[in-house]
């Protein structure tokens, strides 16, 4: 998608040097554009674990291309052992994306399996770019099967459909498009007036920060809220749809995503409001049948609660909100359960969340 | 209440100076603690708009002030026409609150009625202490009938009772107690274990900044969360009870409160929690039957969104969140319909969310 006008992935390996990866600093985001450079596997770590990469899909890709580095920088004799420990290093960045773990083992079993080929090294990073690839081509199909709900419903009200989205599941959570937003941005260049209600969504500020700077940059109309909002607006008849992303889904359809996302689901549920997650076949967790009780919610550091970063018009500063002496606590994520969710948008189509509809859009997935 | 050990109202007459009232300034509180002088109308309109004061109790009884400011700075001969303008002027400082204009129509209907009266400013500051007095005497009651609620609670749990709140109705939002607060004040100083989850309660953080301020100088255990938090601890099994104030509520037993709330309503209903709001009978709106349609939610300032306050080190500072051109919209308050609400704490005792409830125990109120 576009920056200034111009088009950019969140992740490329940097131009005549094969041994840089290089993201955008989603840390500086909306105040500062800056390009970030990951040349170890400790760069990667950091870089995901400090979030200057974040969203499940992103974190998957950067992973995968973390492996790519460490290849790099892996002497022949000692290669299974170190990757082995790399992967294990990199998978405990962040707990709760299914992506990470995901890309991980696809590239160590891919690795391991080509470490004879000579051509290992090409080889490796044209897996990367594959996933890559993959990863952008399931942005766009979610983006043409969620464009469907957005026609039907503007088919019906012949007016502007207001959509709330919480946290960022844009596409600089992904390569390009994005999984919720990719919907919102196809209806825009189709023509099809849509305005996209932006929880700014607290702690990290995702929606404010990194939501609004993306919608702004297409030109899409939107307006940021503080989370506390949504509820007051489906009262009231000003949201049609919430469209979110997700960072795991269990194959019977509860959601996990960012912390406030079950809030909206039930306030979408008490007003008849339809509640989607868009989301790749990578967030799946296929073996997981029970989200409440199992999916691991992440516990952040609490300065991100406490204090807050924001732009004084020279440069980014933090400010502490809150009295010196209060305790604090920060859950990454809630799990939205499927009874609360209308449906899954993913790159084979929509599907009811429950295991039947969804293990009918993958049938190879079905454990026999 | 106290800070830093020492006893406080939030509002009261300066010592020898009768026409100066001082209120703590709740825009500095927890970075700094200051006094505010109100000396004119405008100054009192000003403290009330700038939420310098908050928390519609609190904003009543300073209503109450300003009417007797007003009649200091009144020639007998226009003091009709001039009052009656106060009033209006004074009114329009806040729209949700219905404690307000109740103040301000009690303190015209007083001083026009004595206005002959060679006593007249001392009988009207001796109404305007009468009432500062009915509301503390308020907000103890409310604090002795919800200290049974906790009770109960703590003799099945026998384990340390988990109360979230959102927004500021402690102390500093009445003049001592609090509405919300004061049964956890009372249960506190009886020895039973509370820990309360403070909401942040964005965009002003009064939740963060003021109830976890007063909590802590009272030394009541808590933790401060995000907004978006609430849900997933009440699925976890965190949270016994919510307890909330209310800015109006209807005869019908809708909650008008701090955007947000009803979010929260909706998780502890899905999850078996009650749901209590506390407020003294000023708070009761007797003409309104439908909360929704009919109580006027207040829209503030973008800046309150768009930006942020918080403490450097040194100084009271404000940062930017959200990118330059981004479109921002600050709802103050929402309703909670009666259906969510578990029961009413009122100076009078707790009744179920419905007019037949309420009006039993405020017989006076039926409308014949």
């Amino acid at each position: 998608m576009k920056i200034k006008g111009k088009h950019y992935h969140t992740i490329w390996l940097k131009k005549d040097d094969p041994q840089t990866v290089q993201v955008i600093d989603q840390r500086k985001i909306p105040f500062q554009f800056e390009v970030f450079n990951l040349r170890t596997v400790d760069d990667t770590y950091f870089a995901i674990k400090e979030m200057v990469v974040r969203g499940a899909p992103l974190i998957g890709i950067t992973a995968a291309f973390g492996m790519y580095l460490a290849l790099l920088n892996t002497k022949q004799k000692n290669l299974e052992e170190h990757l082995q420990k790399t992967a294990d290093y990199l998978k405990s960045s962040r707990p709760t994306a299914v992506n990470l773990a995901f890309a991980i083992d696809e590239m160590l079993e891919f690795i391991l399996k080509e470490k004879e080929n000579p051509q290992l090294i090409q080889e490796t990073l044209e897996k990367v770019h594959s996933f890559k690839e993959k990863e952008i081509h399931y942005s766009e199909k979610i983006g043409e099967y969620g464009l469907q709900i957005i026609e039907e419903i503007y088919a019906k009200k012949q007016d502007t459909v207001n959509i709330l989205t919480h946290c960022n599941a844009g596409w600089l959570a992904c390569i390009d498009w994005g999984t919720a937003t990719a919907p919102i941005y196809k209806a825009h260049r189709k023509g099809i007036p849509v305005h996209v209600w932006v929880d700014e969504t607290r702690p990290r500020n995702q929606g404010a920060r990194l939501t609004a700077y993306e919608l702004g940059e297409e030109g899409v109309q939107h307006t940021v809220i503080a989370d506390n909002t949504g509820g007051h607006l489906m009262q009231h008849g000003k949201v049609d749809l919430v469209l979110v992303g997700s960072d795991r889904t269990t194959v019977t359809g509860d959601v996990a995503n960012k912390i406030g996302t079950y809030l909206k689901a039930l306030a979408a549920r008490d007003n008849g409001i339809p509640f989607y997650a868009a989301l790749p076949s990578s967030t799946f967790d296929w073996k997981m049948e029970n989200g409440l009780a199992e999916i691991p919610v992440e516990e952040r550091g609490t300065e991100e609660v406490a204090e807050i970063e924001g732009w004084t018009g020279t440069k980014i500063r933090r400010v502490r909100l809150i009295p010196e002496n209060s305790p604090v606590a920060n859950y990454g994520f809630d799990v939205t359960p499927a009874r609360l969710v209308t449906g899954l948008i993913t790159e084979r189509g929509v599907c009811k969340a429950n295991k039947k509809s969804i293990l009918k859009l993958f049938p190879e997935k079905i454990q026999l």
